[in-house]
């Protein structure tokens, strides 16, 4: 699973946490409220607009409850 | 592995990052040049200092030929 060309991780990172909010059944907007991150921002993170940093990845991942690294699997 | 505490993620991805290096034998300073990032930036992301990017984590995991899931994995 080698990379190609920069700027894929983002596509997948956005990918894994779009999919992952879905199947816990909250919208976009909740799930920035109950991790304290601004929506407009998170959105972007969902859309891979947005080159997110480790500790906000971290934060996701503890709102998603899942392990950080697999946000960034491609699956 | 739930994480506990904010922050965590980056001592993980930093001491990944110093132990992949180091399996390949190569300087800091040389991996930086390959990789085509400030060495002093480089030096603070293996040193857990810096909040990296997801771009930035791509470009390493790229430099280091791993997979980028596998710096956030603890081992």
């Amino acid at each position: 699973m080698k990379r190609t060309h920069p700027g894929e991780l983002r596509t997948i990172v956005a990918t894994n946490i779009r999919r992952l909010r879905h199947e816990r059944g909250v919208s976009q907007q909740d799930f920035a409220l109950t991790i304290e991150m601004d929506r407009t921002y998170f959105g972007a993170v969902e859309r891979g607009e947005r080159n997110v940093s480790i500790d906000n990845l971290e934060r996701i991942a503890l709102g998603l409850n899942v392990p950080a690294w697999q946000l960034l699997k491609d699956s």
